[in-house]
C-alpha cells in the first residue's frame, strides 16, 4: 500500500488532459465580430498587464521571504526549519501562481466565444462558459495534485525520508508558498475588481444614470478586466492553496494518528477519485433551450451532486481498503462533504432573492438607504449560526467517528495516539468537502466569463435577447458562486484546526519542556486577542484599500465626463486605459500591508509570547476570521441580490428610489464578498502555515524564555 | 485587617450623601417657562412609562430565573449552587435598575433646568448638566458599595461564612442580576434611544429636510425620550454592572491567590479611595463665561485627572498596607489605571474630527454614501489595533507584575499560587481602571442632559444663543463619553478575564476528575466557534431590532405628514404620544431574545459540550466580543462626528450632497455605537457569571460525561 503514491501522477494527468481537451473545445469557438474581437482582446491585455505588475511586486516580497527561509534553514543546519522548504515554499507560490494564471487566459479567451454562442443559444453559451470553468476547476485540482506528488517523491524517493511522521511534518510546511501567493492574488485582485466595479457603478449607475457596461463608461473595461483578475485568477490561486491546504494538513496528522503511510495515502486516494467523479459529473450539465434560472439551476446542481454521491460511495471501499476496516474515518469524510452541502444550502438561503431573508432586505429599502445598510449587517452577522452551528458539529462528528476521545493527554502529558485519531478525521473532513473541488470550482469559475460575455454583448451593441441569455448565465452563477464559497470557507476551517493540530504536535516535538497551551494561560489569552484584531485589522485594510482605489476611480471618470466632450452622445470614446492603470496601481499598491501582516502578526507574536502565545493567535484568528468571512460573504451577496430583486421589478423596480437604496447596499457589499470576505478563508490558513514554519525559530528566540 | 470592611459603608454612604446633594442643588434651579415645563414634562411621562413597561417585562423573565436557580440551589441541597445565590440575583437585579432609574429620574428633571441654566451662562449650563450627572455617577458608586459590602457582612457575619475562599466564590455569583438587569437595560434602552433617533432622522432631516429637535417632527419627543431611557437609564445599569462586577471578580480571585481576606479588602478600599478622590475631582469641573471648547473640555479633563493621580498616589499605600508589601499588585493597579486612560486616548483620537481618521472619513462622503460607510467600516475595524494591544499588554503586565509566571500548572496538574497571583493582578487592573467612575460616568452621563436641553430649547423656541451653548455641551459629551465606552470597554476586558479564569478555578474545585482546558482540545475549540457566534448573533439581533422597530417609526411618521394637515406649517400639533408608544412597545418586543441568548447559549453549550466547552465559549465571546464592541463604538462615533465635521462647514456644509452622505453614515452608526457596542460589554460578562452560576449543574449533566 506505501507504493500506491503513483496514483497521485495519474489523477494529475486525467485532470490536467481533461482540461486540455475543454480548452480545445472552448477555442473552437468563434469569438464574434470585430467589434467583439477588439474589446475581448482590450480586456485581456488590461488583465495581462495586471497580472505581469501583480507578479513582479509579489516576486519581490516572495524573493525576501525565501532568503529569510533560507537563512533560518541553512544557517541552523536544518535544526530550526527543514533545508526543503525555502525552495516548496517557491515552488508552492508558483503553481499557485500558474492554476491562476491559466484560469484567466482561458477566461478571457471565453468571454467572447461566450457572448457569440449565447446569440446562437442559450445551451451553447451555457457549454462553453461551463467548459471554461473546466478549464480552470481541473487545472486547479491537476496542479495541486502534481505539486503535492512530486514532492513526496522527491523527499521520500530521492532524499531517503522513510518514516511517515517526518515526511508528513516537511510536507506540511510546503503549503505556505501557496497560500502567501493566494492572498496576494486575492487581495490585490479583490482590490482590482472591486475598486473598478465600485469606481464605475458609484459615477456611472448612480450619478450618471447609464447602465452597467455601458460603452460610455470610462471605467468598464476596468470593470470587466477585474473579473478576470480578481474573480478568476484570484480565486484560482485561492482554491488551488485551499486544495493542497487540506491535504497537506491530513498529511501531517495521518502518521501520528497511528495510520502509517496510509494516513497519508486516503487524501490522496480520495482527491484522485473526486477528480474522476468531477468528470463524470462534468458531462451531466447541460441544458434545453429557453430553459428558465430553475432549470438551468438543476443541471449545473445534477453535475455537481451526482459527483459528490459517487465520490460519497467510492470513498467507503477506499478507506477499508486503505486504513484497514477503520470505517469511522469514512464517517469523518462524509462529515466533510455534507458539512460541505449544508454550508452552501444555508449560504444560498441567506443570499438568494428566492428566500426570505434577501426579499426582506429588499424591503428595508424602502426607508433609504440607511436601514438596507443597518438589514444587510445585521443579516450576514445572524448567518454565521447556521455556519458555525455546522462546523461545530462536523468538527464533534468527525473527531468522535475517528475514534477521537475527551482524554487528550496522557500522564506523561502527551497527546493521546486517540486524539491525533480524532484529529486525522477533522483534517480528512476537509479534505472530503473539497474531493470534487473540479466540478464545483467549475461551475463557480463560469460566473465571471458570463458576466464579461455579458459586458461584451452590451459594449459591442448585440441584440437585446444575447444580454438577456448572458444575465440568465450570470445570475445562476451569483447562486453557484454563494455554494462555491460555502466548500470554501467550511473546509478552511476544518483546515485551520488541523493546521493548528498539527502545529502544537511539531513545537511539543521539538521541546523537552511541557508546554502549557490551557487556554486561560495569560499568554494564550493574549494571542487569542491578537488573533482577534488580525482578523479585525485585516479586514479593515482590504475594505479600506478598495475604498482609496475606488475614490479614485470615481475621480477619473468624473474628469473623463467633464473634460472629454461628447462621450454622453456616443461622439467621442472614454479614455478605457487610464482607469485600468489606475486600479493596476491601486491594487498593486494597497495589497502589500494586509499580506505581509499574515506575516509579520504571528511571527511578532511568537517572538514575544512564545509558542503558547502563537497557539492563541492561531485559535483566535481562526475563529473570528471563520465568523467574519462568513458575515462579510453573506451580506455581501444578499445586498448584491436584494439589489437584483428590486431590479426584477419589486418595490418600484430599476431607478427608483429603492433602486438607488439598494444600490449603496451593493457597492458596500462588493469589498465584502469579493475583497475582505474570501480573504479571510487565506489568512488563517496562511498564518497556521507561516507558524509551522517559524516554529523552530520562536521555540528558540522569545521574550518570556527569558522570564 | 479583615476586620476593616466596614470603610464600604463609609464609602457608600459617602457617595449616597454627595449624589443627594447634588441633586438638590440641581433642584434649586428653575425650570424655566410653561413651554418648556411642559416639554420636560412630556419627556419624563414617556421615559417613566417606558422604564415601567421595560421592568414590568424584565420582572417576569427574572421571576422565571429565580425560580429556577431555586430549584437548582435547594433541589441539591446547595450543592449544585450555592442557596444564597437566587437572592443574591434578586438583590443585584434591583439595585442596577435602581441606579438606572434614579440616574433616569434626575436626568429629566434636569433638561429643562440646563436649558433655562445655559440662557443665563453657559457656565451654569455645565454646572446644572454636570451636577445632574454626578448625581448619576455617585449614586452607582454608591449603591454597587452598598450592595457588595451588605452581602459582604450578611454572608460572613450572619451566616458564618469565615473562609475567605468560600466567600469569593459565593459572592462573585451575585453579579449575575446585576449583569442580566443591565442587559436588558442597555439593549432596551438601546434600541428605543436609536429607533426613535434614527426614524426621527430619515424621515425629518433626510426627506422633509427640517433640522433636528423640530417641534413639527412625530418623533422629536420619543427622540428626547430615548436619550433618557437609553443614554442615562441603560447606561447607568451597564456602569453598575460593571462596577460590582470587577470587585467581585476581584474577589473571587484575591482569596485563592493567598493574599487571604487582603485580596478580598483592597479592592473594596480601592474603591472607596476612587469615591473621595472623585468627589475632589468634581468640584474642579467649572468654566468661564464664552469659553471655548477646548477649555471646556480643559475643565472637565482637570477634573478625571485629578480624580485619577490622586487615586493612583493613594493606592500606594493602600496597597503596601493591605498587602503587607506586595508592590507588584500596586503595578497592576498602575497599568489598570493607565490601560483606561490610553484607551479612552485613542478612542478619542479614531472618533473625534480634530484628527485625521474622522477628517479622512468626512472626506469620504465627497464619493457618495456608499464609500462613507466603508469608510467607517474600514475605519472601526482598524481601531480595534490599539484598543487590543493596550489590553494585551495591560493583561501581561499587571500579570507578571502581580507575580505570575509561565509556569501555570503544578506537577499535580492544579494551578499554581504564581498563576492566582498573576490572575489577582489582572483583576484588580480592572477595579483600578475603573476606581474613579464617580466621576468619569458623571462626565459621561452629562452628555444626554445637555443634548435633552438643547431639544427642549429648539422645541420651545429660545433664542439661537441658548442653542449654541446647549451644543457646545452636547458637543462635548460626545467627547467624553467616548472616554467614558474606552474605560468601559477596557474594565469589561479584564473583568471577563478575571471571571473566566475564576470559573476554571470553581470546577476544579468541584471535581476530582482533571479536565483538560487545552485549547487544541475539540470541544474548547467547538466552543470558541460558538462565542464567535454567539457575538455575531447577538449584534445582529440588537441591530435588526433597531432597524424593525426604526421602520415602524418611519411609517408612523410618514403618516403623520402626510394625514394630520398643517405639521409643517405649524398650525396643528403633531400625535408624539403615538411614536413614544411604538418606540416602547418595539423596544419591549425585541430586546428579550437577545437577553435571554446571554444566558440560553452557554447553558445550552455546557449541556452539550461540558466545562471544557463553556470555557472555550468564554475565551471566544471575550475576545471576539471585545473587538467588535471596539469596532462598532469607534466606527459609530467616528459617522457621528465626521457628520458634524462636515455640518461645521467642511465638504459642503449643511445640506450639501457630502452631508446627505454623511446622514447616512451617522444613520447606520446610531445602533453600532449605542445598542450593539454597549451591549457586547455586558454580554461578555454575563456570559461568564451565568457559567458560574449554573458550573454545579453543568459538571453533573452534560452530553459528553456520557461518551
Amino acid at each position: 500500500m506505501e507504493d500506491l503514491f503513483w496514483i497521485g501522477f495519474v489523477g494529475a494527468a486525467i485532470a490536467l488532459l481533461f482540461a486540455w481537451l475543454q480548452r480545445s473545445r472552448v477555442m473552437s469557438f468563434s469569438e464574434g465580430n470585430e467589434k467583439m474581437r477588439k474589446i475581448a482582446a482590450s480586456i485581456r491585455e488590461g488583465a495581462n498587464a495586471y497580472l505581469k505588475h501583480q507578479y513582479t511586486t509579489v516576486f519581490k516580497v516572495f524573493l525576501v521571504v525565501f532568503i529569510l527561509l533560507l537563512i533560518i534553514a541553512f544557517g541552523s543546519g536544518g535544526k530550526m526549519l527543514s533545508q526543503f522548504t525555502p525552495f516548496a515554499f517557491l515552488t508552492g507560490g508558483i503553481w499557485s501562481m500558474l492554476a491562476g494564471f491559466i484560469g484567466m487566459k482561458i477566461a478571457t479567451n471565453s468571454n467572447a466565444r461566450t457572448a457569440q454562442a449565447a446569440s446562437e443559444s442559450l445551451n451553447k453559451g451555457l457549454r462553453v462558459a461551463f467548459s471554461s470553468g473546466s478549464v480552470m476547476g481541473f487545472t486547479v485540482v491537476g496542479l495541486g495534485m502534481l505539486d503535492i506528488t512530486i514532492w513526496f517523491f522527491l523527499l521520500r524517493y530521492a532524499f531517503g525520508i522513510n518514516d511517515p511522521v517526518s515526511l508528513g511534518n516537511i510536507m506540511v510546511m510546503n503549503g505556505m508558498g501557496a497560500s502567501f501567493m493566494a492572498l496576494f492574488a486575492r487581495v490585490g485582485g479583490g482590490i482590482y475588481t472591486k475598486a473598478a466595479d465600485v469606481g464605475a457603478d458609484l459615477v456611472g449607475k448612480v450619478e450618471a444614470g447609464i447602465p452597467e457596461d455601458d460603452p460610455r463608461n470610462p471605467a468598464t473595461i476596468a470593470d470587466n478586466v477585474g473579473d478576470n483578475v480578481g474573480d478568476v485568477a484570484g480565486m484560482g490561486a485561492d482554491l488551488y492553496e485551499s486544495y493542497v491546504g487540506s491535504i497537506l494538513a491530513t498529511f501531517a496528522l495521518g502518521a501520528v494518528g497511528g495510520y502509517g503511510w496510509g494516513g497519508l495515502l486516503l487524501p490522496v486516494a480520495l482527491a484522485v477519485c473526486g477528480i474522476i467523479c468531477s468528470i463524470i459529473g462534468s458531462f451531466l450539465v447541460k441544458t434545453k433551450e429557453n430553459a428558465t434560472q430553475q432549470s438551468l439551476l438543476k443541471s449545473l446542481r445534477t453535475g455537481t451532486y451526482t459527483a459528490a454521491v459517487l465520490s460519497a460511495i467510492l470513498a467507503a471501499p477506499l478507506t477499508y481498503f486503505i486504513l484497514d476496516g477503520h470505517m469511522g474515518v469514512y464517517v469523518a469524510i462524509l462529515c466533510g462533504l455534507i458539512g460541505g452541502c449544508a454550508i452552501g444550502y444555508f449560504t444560498e438561503y441567506y443570499t438568494s432573492d428566492t428566500y426570505k431573508p434577501t426579499q426582506e432586505l429588499a424591503a428595508a429599502s424602502e426607508t433609504g438607504s440607511a436601514t438596507i445598510i443597518i438589514g444587510g449587517i445585521s443579516l450576514g452577522l445572524k448567518s454565521t449560526l447556521t455556519s458555525i452551528l455546522i462546523v461545530a458539529a462536523a468538527v464533534l462528528v468527525s473527531y468522535f467517528a475517528a475514534g477521537g476521545s475527551m482524554e487528550i493527554v496522557d500522564e506523561a502529558g502527551a497527546f493521546t495516539a486517540a486524539f491525533n485519531q480524532g484529529l486525522y478525521g477533522i483534517g480528512i473532513a476537509g479534505v472530503g468537502m473539497l474531493s470534487t473541488l473540479g466540478i464545483t470550482l467549475a461551475t463557480d469559475a463560469y460566473g465571471p466569463v458570463a458576466d464579461n460575455a455579458g459586458g461584451i454583448a452590451e459594449m459591442s451593441g448585440l441584440p437585446e435577447s444575447v444580454r438577456e441569455r448572458t444575465d440568465a448565465l450570470d445570475s445562476l452563477g451569483n447562486t453557484t458562486a454563494a455554494t462555491g464559497k460555502g466548500f470554501a470557507i467550511g473546509s478552511a476551517s476544518l483546515t485551520a484546526l488541523a493546521l493548528l493540530v498539527s502545529y502544537v504536535n511539531i513545537v511539543q516535538e521539538n521541546t523537552e519542556e511541557m508546554l502549557n497551551f490551557t487556554l486561560t494561560s495569560p499568554t494564550v489569552l493574549v494571542g487569542m486577542f491578537i488573533g482577534a484584531m488580525l482578523t479585525f485589522v485585516f479586514s479593515a485594510f482590504t475594505m479600506s484599500a478598495v475604498q482609496k482605489a475606488a475614490q479614485s476611480i470615481v475621480v477619473e471618470v468624473r474628469r473623463q465626463f467633464k473634460e472629454i466632450a461628447g462621450i454622453m452622445e456616443y461622439k467621442a470614446d472614454p479614455d478605457y486605459a487610464s482607469c485600468v492603470s489606475l486600479c493596476t496601481k491601486g491594487a498593486l499598491h494597497e495589497m502589500v500591508v494586509p499580506a505581509l501582516l499574515a506575516i509579520i502578526v504571528p511571527l511578532a507574536t511568537g517572538l514575544v509570547l512564545g509558542p503558547t502565545g502563537v497557539v492563541g493567535l492561531l485559535g483566535g484568528v481562526s475563529v473570528t476570521g471563520f465568523a467574519m468571512a462568513v458575515f462579510m460573504s453573506n451580506a455581501g451577496g444578499a445586498w448584491d441580490n436584494a439589489k437584483k430583486y428590486i431590479e426584477g421589478g419589486h418595490h418600484g423596480g430599476k431607478g427608483s428610489e429603492c433602486h438607488k437604496a439598494a444600490v449603496v447596499g451593493d457597492t458596500v457589499g462588493d469589498p465584502f464578498k469579493d475583497t475582505s470576505g474570501p480573504s479571510l478563508n487565506i489568512l488563517i490558513k496562511l498564518c497556521s502555515t507561516v507558524s509551522i514554519v517559524f516554529s523552530g525559530l520562536i521555540l528558540s528566540f522569545n521574550l518570556m524564555n527569558l522570564l
